[in-house]
């Protein structure tokens, strides 16, 4: 693919993205100039928490785990983030260090920006900034209610909340859900080792009818599994924080 | 106190906040003028998850539990806020209507605010914007951390933290900390029970030669304290997070 071509794809993907929709045309062609593709590895690291930085990125294609790990190795999972997702901006607001590390946990496509020119528009284009404000504070709501889950829920009703998250919630009959990834990675998603997730699922199928064969898991009751996993919810069901 | 009085004081307090230095006074005045002082008993909700929202609050005195409950009314609690701290003004971003309940944990003074005001006026100040943009990613970086720390961390370990986030970090030798509140409400705002609380702190004394008499807490030894409780962080220690 010749330069031209690889800029007109960026400049179509970045005018595509809702956090910019109140960015003028100027700004985006500019991003998109200074911005380039990146193939990751599955299992390759992109940014190491604490790391100063200088891009933020787009997912193109793939799957890209955000993460902290302690000195010994564990890992906390903070998200794992998908196609049109951004990440690495709030480094702007971490005197530009990476709050977090970020691997690709299957082979991806990103786009890698330079973060000062957002850093500019945000400074000069108050609608950014309050899209930017908008959207940081539905993911405040996402974490809080994820650190409520892991006081209130047990492990079972946890994967529930994930699978009603993924699923329709109005629909009424039997619903067929894909797993968006491996059992592996949703485990370290929900904090959970390995055997915990193993033994919760078994408990949840059991408690709720559902099945599971691979990555697809079929719903026969959606509300035989809201009144399992809800219960231990500050939300009711259906989910207005889904 | 006569209005006039009690409107200064209000323009004083306001005026002192970080999030309002990149207003300038005419915001300021009107809406101190717009502004009232409210008394809270111990124990009295301010607000509640879900209502429509048309005030954000000021702590002037006092303290306030915010947190989140479910139909059988057990709690998960979000932060537990103090003087000179603003709460309720994230509803702006969330439909207008509360994310979480409020309730006064001793008797304390509120200062309670008009939200349209401080909605237009971040929509017509971006330096406000990005205050408040950097207040919310700090908070979110907050709340990512404690997640971490309930997946990686154990109960004695989550303590010691706390103790430390209290502490002057540089201290090389004994140190007293007061605890910022009673036993049992440090306990719900890290998510444990009073029982987890009692055992995890008889562990933590043990590990660590801390000393507690009623509320003041004797560390001899902070960097003991600290290699206890850091060794499962992913921020290394003295903490740039804390």
């Amino acid at each position: 693919m010749d330069t031209q071509t690889k800029n007109t794809n960026i400049r179509d993907i970045i005018g595509r993205l809702d956090i910019f929709q109140e960015c003028n045309a100027t700004f985006l062609d500019t991003l998109a100039q200074q911005s380039k593709t990146q193939h990751l590895k599955k299992g390759q690291v992109l940014i190491v928490h604490e790391d100063k930085a200088k891009r933020f990125y787009i997912i193109s294609k793939g799957l890209v785990k955000l993460y902290r790990e302690t000195l010994n190795g564990t890992q906390a999972v903070i998200d794992i983030t998908a196609k049109n997702n951004i990440f690495g901006e709030t480094s702007i607001f971490h005197n530009n260090t990476h709050p977090y590390s970020a691997e690709a946990t299957e082979n991806s496509i990103i786009i890698s920006c330079p973060l000062p020119l957002l850093k500019t528009e945000i400074e000069n284009n108050p609608k950014l900034a309050i899209v930017m404000l908008s959207s940081m504070a539905k993911l405040k709501h996402e974490t809080d209610q994820e650190l409520e889950h892991r006081t209130i829920q047990n492990a079972s009703q946890r994967i529930g909340c994930l699978l009603l998250k993924i699923a329709n919630q109005n629909s009424k009959k039997s619903t067929s859900i894909s797993l968006p990834y491996d059992k592996a990675l949703i485990a370290s998603r929900l904090g959970m080792q390995p055997e915990t997730f193993s033994r919760a699922l078994k408990k949840l199928k059991k408690e709720t009818k559902i099945e599971i064969k691979g990555t697809t898991v079929t719903v026969d009751n959606i509300s035989q599994l809201s009144q399992y996993s809800c219960i231990a919810c500050s939300s009711e069901f259906p989910c207005k924080d889904l």
